[in-house]
């Protein structure tokens, strides 16, 4: 599991009070990009041009809300690992221990030209396993 | 049925080159949003403190990459309709008449003050089921 | 005098139950593009790859605040043209004729490949001098 | 001088390769909300209903692009203080020590209920003298 915390930032809320549906997948995928760093870079694997990692589904479930300022901890797990994809799951929790929004992506790994599916990279492999 | 019509401008983008994955469910409400703005509007809902209707779940199916510039056609339909809540859906039509994404998501209606489940207002059922 | 009609919607609001600050200069870029798309398009800039139009200053004056469902029309104006730059003017007005917000950008044109300034590319000054 | 270090994330750039122009105000004030942060919280000031402290101008000058996964550490200062307003400047360094970006704002003290200016609050003032 990998954790990652963040504070409620006035511009991930709306005028309902709370954050902005949309803005937890942002967080999440904050989540994954500093996972990711600690192996990678986002932007070494966008400018190397050999393979792409788009997120081919994503969802999330809203059990309560999130207010501005609150602390959250974000809790990234390997939920699957296929050939040619893997699916993440992330829970928030805030500082009452309650899990707030569950979120779900899953990521296809495909040859930057081609468009291809190809395997999961190695070192990414690797990270995802040690999750 | 009901359609909107869009333009992917630059900050729905990402260094991908392409929509970032989280701003199809900002487009997708920006066409919720017109909807409703037949009937009521989202001020006068949560102005008015009577009910609410977060979402508490959404999810999106990501088949082909959206680029800046390119124009795009969100269809929305209703998918289901139950007692305090209802689910929406929306395809992305690109100018090559592709679906590029679908995106669902499910509102629940509740009381403002006691955040107990309550009957979808009668005006907004009437317009959904128009759909 | 070019003007771009929006609504304002939610993902645009914050928890203070107005426009988020930074979300004007969104909107006025959006307006920007919109213009541009008359004669171009900003994503066949970035492809052809030949000259960049980076904004090098920014700023906003924010007189009164925009909420949730107003509708705004953002009337843009040249205000300046240097030989390698050009400097745009943006009036938000809103369904009561006031003018809630100024915001100003200024953008430099350089060669993609030296970053040398260039001058500002020929059909694009003549629709800018038709502003 | 208040320092918050952050990280480039993908939802902050755009096609164009580097950080959406507008994002560097957001990212401007998550440094200032962490700073506030020592003091009170922006919810408690919004929840609290006593006065509000809008952004009445705002201004950036961008020097250099920022890039996807750039570390970046924000300089926040106070510029000036009068009776009813103060001004931050935020300076952006990356890590080759580079200014990248130099925003600022002006932030207006007024009552909640009459919308009439007042003077800053003594907390606010004592946590401004001592950046």
């Amino acid at each position: 599991m990998y954790k990652y915390q963040t504070v409620i930032r006035l511009h991930l809320t709306d005028a309902a009070g709370v954050v902005y549906f949309a803005n937890l997948f942002v967080l999440a995928h904050q989540c994954y990009e500093s996972f990711l760093e600690q192996n990678t870079s986002l932007v070494s694997i966008i400018e190397q041009k050999e393979f792409i990692i788009p997120i081919v589904h994503a969802e999330a479930d809203y059990r309560m809300p999130l207010r501005l300022s609150e602390k959250v901890v974000i809790e990234m797990a390997l939920i699957k690992m296929a050939n040619n994809s893997f699916e993440l799951g992330f829970t928030f929790v805030n500082e009452l221990s309650q899990v707030t929004t569950e979120v779900k992506t899953t990521h296809a790994v495909s040859q930057q030209n081609t468009r291809k599916p190809m395997g999961i990279p190695k070192f990414l492999k690797t990270a995802l396993n040690r999750l």
